[in-house]
């Protein structure tokens, strides 16, 4: 839950600028794309060096490069050489734990985002870090992982020209990237959604101890999902009041409806939260009345047999003298006076409406 | 509950600027009523194609189209060619899960908002999206469904030519309408508030399993009104101070009105929420004073016989030599006993308030 | 409680600035009492009709119209022809569900407030609606009923010629009649404070029933002041920063007393607000301990007969061979377990910490 | 509790600007004490009138005027005349129940704080209204009772030349004065941290009804203790950045440390509301473990007996043919049977985890 | 826990700038160490006086003076005289319980912050008051204890040249020292976030009174880490913003990334409290859902064998004429009749869901 935490706290007593990557070593290739693309043209490698691709770049063409796997903290080190990037930068970007930020370096934007999947298997959100950097000409986007991302849309625009994208600067795909990220928040947080509206018929029929580590689990991950997004909100809306020259008027009112995207997301993990602590309150509720009902029974029936009980216990004495017991009708006048107490007892659970 | 993330989700990996309708595809026709008045004439018309009725347009005249179904894309594309709106206007007003908002665009003011339903069957608030476009001479209202529209009232005055609509400009027009939306939460808050007074009612009655469920329901409701009507505040604030020469200063006093009325429904919502609040903890109250009551009945019964039932017991025992059981008063003094016991007991109770 | 919301909503598509009395039609008179005094000298008329004062107004007097009774509206629409005020001010002024607020009309001010009053008979504050304009030299004041206004005190000054009222313009006499509704509140809240004080004592000695629905109906009544007094601070805010001609810079001090005294309300009602909340926090832990109380004298009293009462069951079943039952000092020795059983019980619940 | 609503209310309807004490009129006697001061020189006097010592005054020496006993009004009067103080002023001196507040008068500052004292023998705060004025060259300070003032150490340091305060001029006695005030929060607050830490000890040892009530005491206590600091901070800030000639540059590095200790005054009562909100809740879930384990023994000593006193019951029976009671071993056979039983239970008991 | 108070209490009273140390007075020695260094030199020395050390200091060098040890209030007083320090920011030294907190003296920058230490042994957070001056080509570091510092690493890196420390100026020093007291924090919120999740594990499997008073602590302790941690925010966003000269421009991204990390330790205290409240809500649902689990037990096992001890005490009553009891097969019959009973509370019980 916390594991962050760790990996942050093995970071202390570290000079600034250490570029150390703080996850897990992942086992898998890391590997580099690059699209360079105008109106006209487009052209996609995958080098195995970046230096291999800089005759790539001209004036004119929007360059994209994307990494997948900073955990080969040498790659990200040579783009930071390549595209004149501070050390700070580069040590925010292989340490994997950042709360989401933007930061305007002068030459260059510098965004941190999370990008989120929902975990079919485990039933939770999992998440994974993209940086993106938007300089003259150029955006640079560092993902954690190869497999899994939202980018895929975007590719195949630029590749098949559709869309604005290839007629447009640096800047619409750095939107066109953070709106793939947000698009893809809300495919997960349908999947909440999913799971809070099955919670919520669970809980309406019984609400026991399943349910209640459920919810549990639900809150907490509404809780994650909200500190991923919360500064997101704010990256945005600084984004579009930029007075940088990096991002042209043109792509302001895409930054625009993408705030809005934001926006409508905080909302939404707002009101899970509120659904979620509603139910838990629900929960609790349930579990008191159910309570109740089972100490009806419980008081219903003891009190209604243990009068009749001690009537019995008392003619079950042996007691030498006992007139009632040698009365011809004493057994019978005992049993009808039982069922008059019986009938009482009945009258009072109805007046006392414990019935 | 949350069936807009669903629509939403379904949007990822399309480019921006898509014009796709995301609703249930409603079966039926598509509507399209374009009003053309000034002070003095009115004509009223329902073309089959937008571009029929451009003629009508003139300078002094309010040229108001309102269409019915935004289901057909088509129409709505047409509009914004005839207009025109960007894509990304288009895209709003299809996709009809937005959060409500305002947008500046220079040439035309664009609003997205609630008009709010209660659905006497469900015994809930319904929604649907209006989406308005202010421009120079013009209004545009885009509805999702024929039925159920709450600008009937504006219609007959601009046909009848009363009150000040005819003489005032699109401004006013645009004006009228927002009014008509929101002097229409009132008639559904007026539905919800009559639902959490009996509500209350019956919680003071009995707090059982169907209170604490509609409750809940009711919880909600609230939570989903609030999440429509917060965003208006700020749309009709910034109306208000708009510096756009589309809203003439003589309908900001109009404007500011209207501000004083979003108000008061934002705070109605949120007295609704807090009375709402304020039952749940009545409700949880009430389970624990009923179980107190019927432990009570249980305690007091029990307590009072299972004594006098040990009593019994002992001189039920068969042993040999057992010499009460020979007494001649033996019987009697035991019942003696058992009075003075049950009298202790009931001294007891009294003394801890348990009676 | 919330019948201000069928008042609103029966005004559902009426076109704005229709003058239309929403409340119940009181069946007593319409007063209409002018005051036009000056530093030495005082006119107090009962006109029938507004027109036949307007010859008392002159340069350097003051001109205080009192009107008992708004559901006349066509006396309002007299004071707005006589006076110039806008439709959608009348129309506030009649519909007396408004929320506090003030409005800067450039020729005149706007105020609504509410004036509240505790309702001895039936324990619970009722509101009356009071519009108040301040122009050129006349202040006009609006209210729902004749009875029970809190300007007895202003009228008897202004007659006596005591104090500053009659060397000071309309804008004192403004001030002066604000500061007789706020005054006021602290006698409300004086009585809702006993009602707490009351409530409180109750709660510390029993938490029944009783006890709950008060404490629920005395947080709504709470719920509700807050919703009248909270728009008023920020009335007489800017009421104080007004750059309007209309006040005066020598009534400003005085409005920075009645903004403390304001702030000193609200202060008051969310403490009461808080100390409800712990009441109903108290409530529950009270009826919860209770239970506890209740629970241990059952549960004291059945562990220990209960293991005692079977020791006797078992001596009292019929076996032929059962050797304990000819021993000569069996029922003793029973006796004797018993007593033996009773005293480790006891031992156990004083370890257990349960007597 | 909310007695000062009842002195509040009984101003009502009184014309602004009336001096009327509203507190309990004290026995005791008024004192005035003046001290006259510059670097080299002090004179202290008790003048019976004000008007006394006016010849005191000079350039470059630091006037204080110190009243005990804001009820005699008569002296509160004579200050305003000597001082040239606005009747409001006089007003909220005399009027003991003010909200913390400061107003900057153009001539003369003027602020009112509360000193708080812990009542030792009744364990509560108990405030006392402390009233200053700054002006060119004086300070008053007027309190309500003549015993437990903060300043007593002022004056020592003043008669005795001790400091910098001989040094300085009425800004720093003004500050000297405040600084006092909030030391003093900290002693109060001290006791009051005892007491939640007595408190929580108690609480982890046993939750009955003592604690709860204490627990409410204490509760309210923070409330009031928060409702008197928390203005303050705005007070001491608005002072800090005061453009006013009557605090020179030079104290604004005090009136920042004064600051801090405000803000840590307000932390503290934060936190201690935070503490006492968690130890309600640690309240509530202590009587909710105690009764479960109420339950557990009631719940396992029941259902331990209960089946076997059946069995016994059954061979209690007098039926003639009951073929078991005949057989040799019945008996022991029917014990076995119930050891067995017993024996099962306890299985069922370990394996629910319920003993 | 609110030892603090009774430190700050001692001070009331004492004239402002009294250097008076409020700790507990350590027995152990104080220690200077002065680091003088530039680009190319390094000098170290633990000076017996400050005043020793002074020719050490020249242009170009950065002076760090670190005191260990802040009871020895002469050496601090002494630090005043070489340094030039305002009385008022040594007794804010000397007494160590300053909320953090920065002023700017325009000489020179005065920060108090808090060091913190996870206490194995007690399993609870430890602080430490560290202060900080920054002047014009020195920075001194004021610290309470001598051991157990997280400067450790700064002094290595200085001592070996290594990375930037010994190319910047002091304002880098600075920086340097705050980043390691904010890295520290991680290492505190790892042990921190370590015990909520152990406490989680035991939650979900028990909750018992141990988790509670443990749940009781945790909460507490994020209480108090948020009391520290939080002015720290205001502090490093006002030092990033500062106009001072001593913080140059290139300091200043530096300074922007220990932002962030304060911002995410924030954060996760933040999302430590809800955890933590949401654990406290679960731990009283988990009680509930016990309670029931319990009460069922009882409830089923009462009822079914209470009907049954009925009817076996009436055939144990010793009336001379019952006939049942002579029947051949009563015995039987009445077993049977048990049994029927039984069965018929077995659906029962399965039809209201208890079994």
């Amino acid at each position: 839950m916390f594991e962050y935490l760790k990996r942050h706290s093995s970071k202390a007593g570290k000079p600034p600028g250490t570029v150390e990557y703080v996850g897990e070593k992942a086992e898998e290739q890391v590997k580099i794309t690059v699209f360079a693309y105008s109106e006209h043209d487009v052209t996609v490698t995958t080098p195995a060096r970046l230096e291999d691709c800089g005759r790539l770049r001209a004036p004119g063409t929007v360059f994209w490069v994307n990494l997948d796997g900073v955990h080969r903290t040498g790659f990200v080190e040579d783009a930071g050489r390549v595209f004149g990037l501070h050390p700070l930068v580069l040590e925010d970007i292989v340490h994997t734990e950042q709360r989401p930020k933007m930061e305007d370096q002068g030459e260059y934007l510098f965004l941190v985002v999370k990008m989120l999947r929902w975990d079919e298997a485990e039933g939770r959100v999992v998440d994974e870090q993209v940086s993106l950097v938007l300089g003259d000409g150029f955006v640079l986007s560092f993902q954690e992982e190869e497999h899994g991302d939202v980018f895929e849309d975007i590719r195949a625009r630029i590749r098949a020209g559709k869309g604005r994208i290839r007629k447009c600067g640096p800047d619409y795909l750095l939107y066109s990237l953070l709106d793939a990220v947000v698009d893809n928040y809300f495919v997960v947080l349908e999947k909440v959604g999913d799971a809070i509206e099955d919670m919520e018929e669970a809980l309406l029929e019984s609400a026991g101890n399943t349910q209640l580590e459920e919810l549990h689990v639900l809150r907490r991950e509404a809780l994650f999902l909200r500190k991923y997004v919360w500064p997101l909100r704010e990256i945005v809306a600084r984004l579009e009041r930029q007075e940088s020259e990096l991002i042209r008027d043109g792509a302001k009112i895409y930054l625009r409806d993408l705030y809005d995207h934001v926006i409508q997301v905080m909302d939404t993990i707002e009101t899970f939260r509120e659904v979620l602590s509603g139910m838990a309150d629900l929960h609790l509720s349930k579990i008191s009345l159910k309570l109740n009902e089972i100490m009806k029974v419980l008081t219903v029936i003891s009190t209604f047999f243990i009068p009749l009980t001690f009537i019995a216990g008392v003619y079950g004495m042996n007691f030498r003298y006992m007139p009632e017991l040698e009365w011809r009708w004493g057994y019978f006048a005992v049993l009808g006076t039982m069922g008059i107490v019986a009938a009482g007892m009945w009258a009072f659970f109805k007046k006392r409406n414990l019935l």
